[in-house]
């Protein structure tokens, strides 16, 4: 009988013991009494006219380069509109986030999946390919704790990855929603705040910082480009929430969001900590890197072991995981991503137990 | 010089003096308190299961038919990329909303405007178009107050194009956001309400009976279409805001939504009639259909005027209408949208004056 005490480390989305509901209904009180007139209006496709300035200072960037949408994946969609034709070779990470697989190929997009190493993608072996002469228009890079692999691109490699961009002329698209939620080491400097030539566009979320249901997310990019998908916007839905990007803005203002983001990154920290410490004991073939920020592990179970049976013998024992071919166009079949974002540290040791059961269930 | 003290019939919002801020505010509260893992988190891309289950019950239909987006333009834009290709023959009003046209077009839909009398759509037209061998994939039909020309449906009109659409093997896309804001009159039923061969797909909103900064809109139809747009919005954007969502849900069953509603019917009501009377006096030429709720009159100035010169010169008079080629494949050149929804009656009499200004400065 499946177990119906589930633990999941499945989806990347925080538990709700980490947001602020209270400092969010304090936050929606304030958007509608300081600015009710564009709260409750149309407004129009760049966003929350407040809220894309405060994340232009955020980037140093000027408001004309920054486009805030429903949820970052709504950004996503529209710059793949914008860049990617049937045919166009996209240069992608392997692993990356499934979701973003999933867009490249409704477009068409021919991939070229490219290694990602403990400090991020191997930038020789994209070197190689592009030697080899592939044209990107466009390589979708998440710097920061990549989803799924959990690991951070160099700086050293990012500065490598913004040179090829400049001598084959292509965009870095710096997908970095994870970004703020670095609880261990030193933050290297976004690609964006390096580009001198429009290179890069970025793209973040509220959804790690603040919580998913706000559906708030942005593009930052050159003024050409953001003006092209503010009209494909407005073409799709006239504009984005107003009133969430507006509860946002008073979020931020009020300090509450520098307070979430302490919190997430206390409770993160303390949750990857016990899941590396329960792998180590339960499973102590599986390999991992220990992330040093954000939501996501991946454990590679070692060769033999089918990750398809493992979810499966573990959504059994009670523990929902992903199974590593999700996140990859060919190979992981021996790896996991695990989610630490949503289970309570004091429920990691028992799904990790259950996990290693699984494992064993499914002859690996 | 320009008036900068502009009075603006241009947008079809409501304006702020008849939006419930307070109220708001209460549902936010109400919605983070009674539910904040599902108002914070992911949701899917069917909607907040509540505000889904609310709809269903107005309409009398399941859940599962039912799919709450970010505003009713997103539903369209989802609606269409199932059921318009290129080339794809589309029966659309003529005039009609802009935002349609343009989204219709590209798609690169065929377009067959047929006429809207005083009562609705032509259907005499209509079924010449049909017999004389156009076999559309689709109807749009704006049934209440539509817009731009603020006329109705009639009852016999509804039940005889539903009879076409089972003929002729049509779905008729019944948008209908102006629904409850019916002033005067008896309500008809809905097509929705009287389909039993799963031919009308439905759409509204809360633009117009809330306000339009929450952007929740949904669509009603047959389980299966709705089963394919939901897949295409989990592709696009995960799921819509849960928290706009949660937000309408709890201001709905606090009896907000009714008192907004009641309180929007008064305000227009009062504004239509001023505006009826304002026409009357200072354009005594002009000819229009006084609505029976809605936002908009359309406006007919006569044959030789041109819209789009008496459009410029009201700016300058500091009075916005939108022109009335903007609502049609081809023609309206005399005909101008007033949008009565967004100016407070005692405004009124001064726009209209103005704009007679501008009609004689055009040289009409």
């Amino acid at each position: 009988m499946p177990n119906t005490d589930v633990i999941s480390f499945s989806r990347g989305a925080p538990s709700l013991d980490i947001v602020d509901t209270e400092g969010l209904k304090a936050a929606a009180a304030a958007a509608l009494d300081a600015d009710p007139a564009r709260v409750t209006g149309y407004g129009t496709s760049v966003g929350y006219p407040p809220l894309r300035e405060w994340i232009a200072a955020k980037h140093e960037v000027e408001p004309e380069n920054v486009l805030v949408t429903n949820g970052s994946m709504q950004a996503d969609a529209f710059l793949f509109d914008e860049l990617v034709e049937a045919g166009s070779p996209v240069v992608v990470e392997r692993p990356t986030y499934d979701r973003t697989l999933l867009g490249l190929r409704q477009r068409r997009g021919e991939l070229h999946p490219v290694t990602v190493q403990a400090d991020g993608l191997d930038v020789d072996e994209l070197e190689a390919i592009l030697k080899g002469g592939v044209r990107p228009s466009l390589a979708h890079i998440i710097p920061n704790f990549q989803n799924p692999a959990g690991v951070t691109l160099s700086g050293d490699k990012r500065r490598r990855l913004l040179a090829l961009a400049g001598e084959y002329d292509f965009t870095v698209f710096e997908d970095d929603p994870y970004l703020d939620i670095r609880f261990r080491g030193e933050q290297f400097p976004t690609m964006l705040s390096q580009d001198t030539e429009s290179r890069v566009v970025y793209a973040s979320s509220f959804s790690k910082t603040v919580c998913p249901g706000l559906r708030t997310g942005y593009l930052v990019g050159p003024a050409d480009l953001i003006g092209r998908v503010a009209k494909a916007a407005t073409n799709t839905y006239i504009a984005p929430n107003m009133f969430a990007q507006a509860t946002i803005h008073q979020f931020a203002k009020a300090g509450a969001l520098d307070r979430s983001i302490a919190t997430v990154k206390a409770a993160l920290e303390e949750r990857v900590d016990q899941l590396s410490a329960s792998l180590r004991e339960h499973l102590p073939n599986a390999e991992f890197v220990v992330p040093d920020g954000g939501y996501f592990l991946w454990v590679d179970l070692g060769e033999g072991v089918d990750c398809a049976k493992v979810a499966a013998a573990a959504a059994d024992e009670g523990v929902q995981v992903v199974k590593g071919t999700d996140f990859v166009v060919e190979g992981g079949a021996s790896c996991l991503r695990l989610a630490y974002s949503a289970v309570q540290a004091d429920r990691i040791d028992e799904g990790v137990r259950r996990l290693a059961k699984a494992v064993q269930a499914a002859g690996a």
